[in-house]
């Protein structure tokens, strides 16, 4: 079995192919892309931990709980740097309605997870105890429900009906990826349209979202709205396929979640797609592996990462991220020069090389 | 222990006492009360059977259960009829944007009741196994956040931040509701106050919201928008009392979901509150059993039931019942006398005659 360490020194290559300074995973320094943006990171996570209207404390302190036990906060700064790319105010003069936009993001994001984790029945997030299985599933449906509805507040402060407009469809797209994510479990039929969509649903809407709306805020040009969206969708499909990869590649202990866990429930990762498109021997272990359900016992899962990281699937699907990585990339094209470009390009590297 | 038919001939005297020309309980019939916005009523129903927009067959079928298992779809009668009675234009050229403001009010509705079943652990729902039994809490998480996405969706299509203010509070007050009424589960503090408070969050909220949103998109003066949210206010508080009447007068069968369910998961009741705050012995039995959780049995609840029925808990509802009746009349003073106002009126009459 290939080490991780083997692995991501792949990684690397590809990384530095992708045009990247790169040179080692220990380069890309998240809170370093971040520092452009501290003051307005701090103002979020003020926000996250302090504003949540509820008047009843036991819940209150169950919010604070979730926003506490950590989380990367990637969306909130992919919506920061993009708005301050496109802002011609001095940094001083940001508008306090970017930070609103920066909340609701990671306040959609929390709530999908938390209800998420009652849909999959997962046990273990961000290295804590997931809320149902601390409490039980009618407080995780509550609290997640509770999350949508402060989102929803933030997105009514916004006041712009276009941004209510791509929030709402955002949710939309989250339930419809954990449908079709659920109707797929299972299957081993090679889609990748399907696979894609299922992704960008799931994933790189709330990023497309995120990396676009700060800049219709700043009454930016058509065009270069559009590609900041191109940014967001191709970097959160890139950031699904390096979830795939960590969940055959990685470890549980730095994941903060099972490792092995998409591949037991039957969900098909990009790295398991790429070996069941061989149509070889290898192809038909897995796929009977996982008709027959056997992925779902530690020792079929076991045998299924092994055929995956033994027959090209993890270097297939990290040349399949730094793909989308690069077209993230291409879609920074129209922004001036500025440490926020910089740290949006930054982002895309540290997407390649995170290891949870 | 007094008859359901005799609790209600009490109902009829008080309805007749707040002014409406109701004699008796078959007179009020709903659909003669929709009849002014039938067109309206049938293009809100067609939109929730079959414009949700949705990808994947097996859920689509599994909304179209949901709404057609039924519902009075009041709150959209409501906005329609408000909307009516508060525009200039000429019926035919009614917007379609209060078509939107109805079929938001419905599917939150629905959401929050799809959820809320989860939360109780119900099983029983307009007379149909609810999701979370048929199938399960995690499906039933699903369809629930499908809804309030679908919700959000025609919320940004009426390009009104006002309206998406209001809505997102509603989302909030919804949850609030619930874990105030969660939180307060087997007390037996008499504290009104509380009561209301959870009755507004719970039921009034939404109810304000469909009552008055019509008319800012109407653009109508700011009285005649707050009187109107008046009207939705206290009829949604009326609603909630006949609702937790029929929680200890109501049979199963008419109700749709079981008869004294509330007073099983120690949900206390505007009749059981009448009866507590008497301080006497009849108090001290009712306060012993659901402090002992006695209630939570067959036997116990029905000794809980009898002695809310017999020491005026039923009488003293409907009076209150019937003070916010007539409140929410005085919301619609403003209005002129037409079939929509007429019907707005008579849906108080409606409610508080209502058996299911």
């Amino acid at each position: 079995m290939e080490s991780l360490a083997n692995q991501m020194t792949t990684g690397e290559t590809m990384t530095a192919a992708s045009g990247s300074a790169t040179t080692s995973l220990q380069t890309i320094d998240l809170s370093a892309l971040l520092e452009p943006v501290s003051t307005d990171v701090a103002l979020v996570e003020e926000w996250l931990n302090t504003n949540l209207i509820d008047d009843t404390p036991f819940v209150g302190e169950l919010l604070c709980q979730i926003f506490q036990a950590g989380g990367k906060r990637l969306r909130p700064a992919i919506v920061l740097l993009a708005s301050r790319a496109t802002s011609n105010r001095p940094p001083q003069e940001f508008s306090r309605l970017h930070i609103i936009l920066a909340v609701l993001t990671e306040l959609i994001h929390t709530a999908s997870l938390v209800h998420d984790d009652v849909i999959d029945s997962a046990s273990l997030r961000r290295g804590k105890q997931t809320v149902n299985r601390r409490w039980n599933d009618r407080l995780a449906v509550l609290l997640g429900d509770l999350l949508f509805a402060q989102a929803s507040i933030c997105l009514a402060r916004i006041m712009n009906p276009v941004i209510v407009g791509i929030y709402g469809q955002v949710l939309g797209d989250l339930c419809a990826g954990e449908i079709r994510q659920m109707r797929q479990q299972f299957s081993t039929q090679v889609d990748w349209d399907a696979y894609i969509h299922k992704s960008f649903c799931k994933t790189a809407s709330l990023f497309a979202a995120g990396s676009h709306s700060g800049a219709i805020l700043n009454a930016c040009s058509d065009d270069l709205v559009a590609s900041l969206k191109d940014y967001g969708l191709n970097l959160g499909i890139c950031f699904q396929i390096v979830d795939d990869l960590l969940d055959v590649t990685g470890s549980s202990e730095k994941m903060g979640k099972e490792a092995g866990s998409d591949l037991q429930s039957g969900i098909l990762t990009a790295p398991a797609l790429f070996v069941l498109e061989r149509k070889d021997s290898a192809a038909q272990k897995l796929e009977k592996l996982i008709k027959d359900r056997a992925v779902t016992e530690p020792d079929g899962a076991q045998e299924a990462l092994e055929l995956i990281r033994q027959n090209g699937g993890v270097e297939q699907a990290i040349e399949l991220a730094a793909k989308y990585g690069r077209q993230a990339k291409e879609g920074l094209c129209r922004l001036p020069s500025t440490t926020y470009r910089h740290s949006l390009e930054g982002l895309v590297d540290y997407m390649l090389t995170r290891t949870n």
